[in-house]
């Protein structure tokens, strides 16, 4: 399924890139950022992920001739035009986060380094990527650690924004820290574990359904999890569950358990725990699914539900709280008529929404025990002597300062695409999932707090400080 | 663009269609209701859609030789139901609405008839596309309602649920209303008309605000629209707008207008509107855009804001307040030993999440206006005498009662497919769109309310309300 998404893109693009064509600016060096403004679900922070699919999109970027012919329809393009598009290339440099990284507002994750047409025509498509599959993966961690380490299974494809929300979807809540998902096409794309058993249409085809779960245990006798909410979970499932966990024994298998798809969870799960455990079956695992998620887990797990594993769906897969994440991609810099790069600003009456200006980078300050402390948004030819003490300072309220002594410090942004060449080795989901987790482990957990979390610190270097209020200022006398 | 999305399933679907398989129940014909419970936004009505992808997906269904070597590597499936996944094929047949249609919550909208294992293994994808197609077209219809007959145009690509959510969301925001769509490859694909002119970069780009307004007319002068709002709307944008649109004028060109993308839109749009209208431009349209849906387009018409088209991005394409549709897919009908079509149910705790059982229909009463009155769902073997007055009753509150003497009445599912092939001629989007918008006229102004709407009742015949109610009194003799 390689996709070319070449058109996938916003018409003012095009006719922008028509009018620097025109302009004969179009070639002129520029910086654009990807940065957002809030993290997912206002928590404290987010799990960029994405740089798969902005890879593969990147480097199948060409325009059909029917692409082509189409925009000819459109009366808005000349021949010439055309002509150009035709041989478009993607050449230029992209810089990113690695995928799964933590990452906070108003900080660069992604930066297009290429002559401006270029950088201007995937705008779209990256924002698409990048939002989406960092919206998901920051849903599915923040699922996950209302879990406390039970295993949390996606099975959200039928409530999905459409197949392909479900298919990528189903990748990044892997990346986040789900264990399995119930889609088969995303396990065999992305190589992720799948999970799933029967549904209550299984139950429903039997006469009756200690006739179903015999023909299930009978045919899946050593992976026996059945659904036991499908007529009276406590009267019926439960009770002929057991029966049917009796005859596996007698012929040599254990059951794996049952699963909870509706009712009140709580009391549902502390009674068949202990019916389950009465029976002779307390290693047999409970597993609830309907309309979960952190909040919800969080509380049923107060509450003293007895639930080993979580089947989260809509919730999840959409985000359902919180279904966007708003990122944006802004011109940070752009070659004067003498080529030299020159930093640009957007002013706004909403003072957050004035983007940081000129090419930078961004460094993350560790303390001595590998914990991150603060951020700090530099120009890009800026350097830090670790030898020295570091003082960063609130961008707002400058007084607000904090000296480092002992530390270490990391570039966040690393070459991802270079003259339109990848640069980096593709990393397993697992891999991702795993670099994710380490990345969760080295903030403090006041910043993983599902409501109210502390601010993590993202500051400017005092040049870049200097510079931003300069423009502002000059621009401010329009 | 053509998606073979057959593994596209859950694993449960697998695990269970193999065990059908072994239990030899494979083959029985069964009937699979889609239904969702709750209206798009808690409003009062949910447009369809999504009935083209469901071709294509049901007419691309193919297992390759990579998708059975990667279920062979599952270890879950043996090699003689791997052979039978080989050659397997959509034989069945389907019924649902038009594209388009008004629907409500509890009646089937699609409805599966196929052998068990076929119609089993669809269930997951053609709800993704129905539940998303469908959310997105009613979204888009609420926000046109609230525009009351400006122009909605479609901006959601950057923010949408990934790159295909936001291809088909801007189809299906198509079909509910909007005038046009800013994706590309959208307007190619599905042949609906694009928009767009120019972004903050643009402006950037160029030394000073007016440079870029002079630049972007002199390329477009036939279609000038200028985005104002990049530096000051007030004190610098629409000042250097309507410098260059004097000059324009001198050409020979009248302006098209100009955009708001951010700040007061209330306030801004309607001292621009003086502003344009005292330097003689009072044709010049105001469009705006900034995270608009049906709630603040009403909130700043009831200010009277000067707006005279709405871009819509985020809200819309991921139906932000809403951002899931539950359609359900249901077992309602499966052959028994003897072949016969029998009547299945679903009971839970939750009176409404009790299904109705049985092969059925859905008949639309419509008055002698031709406005729709109540839907009526019957056993399928149920015929209505149009020369015979018609008595309906609410199914929970048996006691209201309503006898309609003159009327017409309509089947609301129709054959999609039969016997595995496409019978329904394909409509153009426009068409699609004509025919919701037809749909909407003939429900009253109540239904379409934004907030707490009238409910529009859906009742069940005589016949269907006995089945149901004897067969949840014997289920519940467990």
């Amino acid at each position: 399924m390689s996709r070319n998404l070449t058109m996938l893109t916003d018409l003012y693009q095009l006719t922008m890139i028509n009018g620097y064509y025109k302009s004969g600016n179009h070639n002129d060096m520029s910086v654009f950022d990807v940065f957002f403004r809030k993290n997912v679900c206002d928590g404290g922070y987010t799990i960029i992920s994405g740089m798969d699919e902005v890879v593969e999109y990147i480097q199948n970027l060409k325009f059909s001739d029917a692409d082509l012919e189409y925009l000819r329809s459109l009366n808005i393009f000349d021949d010439d035009f055309l002509n150009f598009l035709k041989n478009f290339k993607f050449t230029g440099d992209i810089y990113s986060v690695e995928d799964g990284s933590i990452m906070f507002p108003n900080e660069p994750v992604l930066t297009v380094k290429a002559p401006l047409y270029q950088a201007q025509l995937v705008e779209t498509a990256i924002l698409s990527m990048i939002n989406f599959m960092s919206l998901i993966a920051t849903k599915s961690s923040r699922v996950c650690n209302a879990a406390k380490g039970d295993a949390v299974l996606e099975f959200g494809l039928r409530r999905a924004q459409g197949p392909e929300a479900g298919l990528y979807g189903a990748k990044a809540a892997v990346v986040g820290g789900c264990a399995a998902t119930s889609n088969v096409l995303a396990g065999k794309m992305f190589d992720i574990p799948v999970a799933g058993t029967h549904a209550h249409s299984w139950v429903q085809k039997f006469d009756t359904e200690l006739d179903a779960f015999r023909a299930y245990a009978e045919i899946y006798p050593d992976n026996c999890l059945l659904l036991i909410d499908t007529y009276n979970v406590l009267e019926s499932g439960v009770k002929n569950a057991i029966t049917v966990f009796d005859e596996l024994r007698e012929k040599g298998y254990e059951p794996v358990g049952v699963r909870l798809d509706s009712g009140d969870l709580t009391y549902l799960s502390r009674e068949v725990r202990k019916i389950l455990d009465d029976a002779g079956y307390p290693n047999a695992k409970i597993t609830a699914s309907n309309d979960l998620d952190e909040y919800m887990i969080t509380s049923l797990k107060q509450e003293g539900a007895c639930i080993d594993s979580w089947g989260v769906g809509t919730k999840l897969i959409t985000s359902y709280d919180y279904p966007s994440l708003g990122g944006v991609y802004k011109l940070a810099a752009t070659a004067s008529r003498e080529g030299e790069l020159m930093p640009k600003i957007k002013i706004s009456e909403n003072p957050e929404k004035i983007n940081n200006p000129g090419y930078k980078k961004v460094v993350r300050i560790y303390n001595s025990y590998g914990k991150a402390e603060a951020d700090l948004i530099m120009l890009n030819d800026e350097t830090i002597d670790e030898n020295l003490p570091l003082e960063i300072f609130d961008p707002v309220y400058t007084w607000k300062r904090k000296v480092f002594e002992k530390y270490t410090i990391r570039e966040m942004l690393v070459p991802l695409i270079k003259d339109g060449k990848c640069v980096r080795e593709k990393k397993t989901v697992h891999e991702i999932k795993e670099y994710a987790k380490e990345e969760l482990q080295s903030i403090w957990d006041q910043y993983k707090r599902i409501k109210n979390p502390h601010i993590y610190k993202v500051d400017l270097s005092q040049k870049l400080w200097e510079l931003k209020n300069n423009m502002v200022a000059s621009k401010k006398k329009f």
